[in-house]
């Protein structure tokens, strides 16, 4: 890559992490649906699925991580953009990340975030290359028994984890917050939201203040290296692992097992 | 650069645009304070000046505008900082733009930007590697004669350019927009007010509005780049420059001949 790339210069780019196994990409159809909105936002042309497939099984062959980075390309010094310039596409892996069993099992301690998450409905929900608010919100912790922080925006409301979606479960009403402010759409999100509908659970879009998560039945994250992750612990409100997180496991599960 | 550089990944870093003349660096004290300044926000080890203006000496030995970047380095996919972790540091150098020399003498017309920055006020001020919003709102217009473009926040504060900061002169009172929600401390705007007030013209720093604005007797940008371009034209309003940017130009450019 070249160092005037303006992915680098300016974040301008979007990117997915795929979960890949057995050299499959895992929900390889969310990712990719979501890659095209992301470039669609950013004006960016989109590289091909069939094309990023076979460069994904190039680099990541078994068990692994794999990066995939769309930026606009290299560009002199200005902001403004030469629209016949070529994206720049970047495929990596890297190594598995080996979770604790027990995070899916019983369930991670969370903590909220001091940062609060700025408003820019014209980038939410895209997957940019903008993440520094993630960045600053992931190192207000080094305790390794907590799993993930949350984020609220100035408003009071509960976005995402730094890197996963949030889902509430209250009074059997499942429910993920409105991201249309601020936050990522993870493909595990959508994914989720689709599975639990073909099972016949709804998933209502809303905005959740901090007395809905505290108040909620059943709490639980995901994202597509974890899958779904119930939460066990936030400050000192404490849960078990419910049912419709148990489901969502399961849901997961048999469709990474399809070929 | 690696491509799993947290510059890349997440615009996890910070950058200067520098101005070199005569393979001088103009403006060079305001420059490395400013760097000093971002690097310490995102807890960057920042790199020495002596180091810094060899590598510029070295890739812009005549005119040129050179570019540094620092950021956190390689990574792991997670946004988990490694303190141990060396920075990158990236310094390239890039043509001079040419600019009509009738911009910085009969000014220049700018516009309104529709896309409304978001407030973040643990990185505003900084020249992160976060700069979607500035890429967004550049790309709304195309007219070569429209020189930049000026942005509001949603509590319709105006803060700056695309790519420079704003004064207004109103009734003789200079003043410049608080960015402590957003927007960029440019290095220029800092050596704008100092120079200003060595001359005894000091610059107040509030919130402005588009009235105020619009309103004002003498408007002007600055950037390292432009030095300080009068405004001459935003949407149906008119000006000529003022007293206080030629003052500024005068004073800008007796402080890049001094040796």
């Amino acid at each position: 890559m070249q160092t005037a790339d303006r992915g680098l210069s300016f974040g301008d780019g979007v990117f997915r992490t795929l979960a890949v196994r057995a050299g499959r990409v895992l929900n390889w159809q969310w990712h990719y649906r979501r890659l095209l909105a992301d470039c669609e936002l950013l004006g960016l042309q989109p590289p091909a699925a069939a094309l990023l497939l076979q460069e994904i099984a190039q680099v990541a062959p078994a068990d692994a991580v794999a990066k995939v980075i769309v930026t606009r390309g290299p560009g002199a010094p200005g902001y403004a953009i030469d629209r016949e310039a070529p994206p720049t596409r970047i495929v990596a892996a890297f190594q598995a990340p080996v979770h604790d069993p027990a995070f899916a099992r019983d369930g991670v301690r969370v903590r909220r975030c001091a940062l609060v998450l700025g408003e820019q409905p014209r980038l939410a929900g895209a997957k940019t290359l903008n993440r520094l608010e993630n960045v600053l919100a992931r190192s207000e912790w080094e305790d390794p028994a907590i799993a993930e922080g949350l984020l609220a925006d100035a408003s009071g409301r509960v976005i995402e984890g730094t890197r996963s979606n949030l889902f509430v479960v209250t009074r059997g009403v499942l429910a993920t917050p409105d991201l249309a402010r601020c936050g990522v759409v993870g493909a595990q999100r959508e994914r989720a939201r689709e599975l639990l509908q073909e099972a016949g659970i709804e998933c209502r879009v809303r905005d959740l203040e901090w007395r809905d998560v505290e108040s909620a039945d059943e709490i639980f994250l995901t994202n597509s290296l974890i899958g779904a992750w119930p939460v066990a612990r936030l400050d000192g409100r404490r849960w078990t692992p419910g049912p419709v997180v148990r489901r969502l496991q399961a849901l997961i599960g048999e469709s990474d097992a399809r070929p």
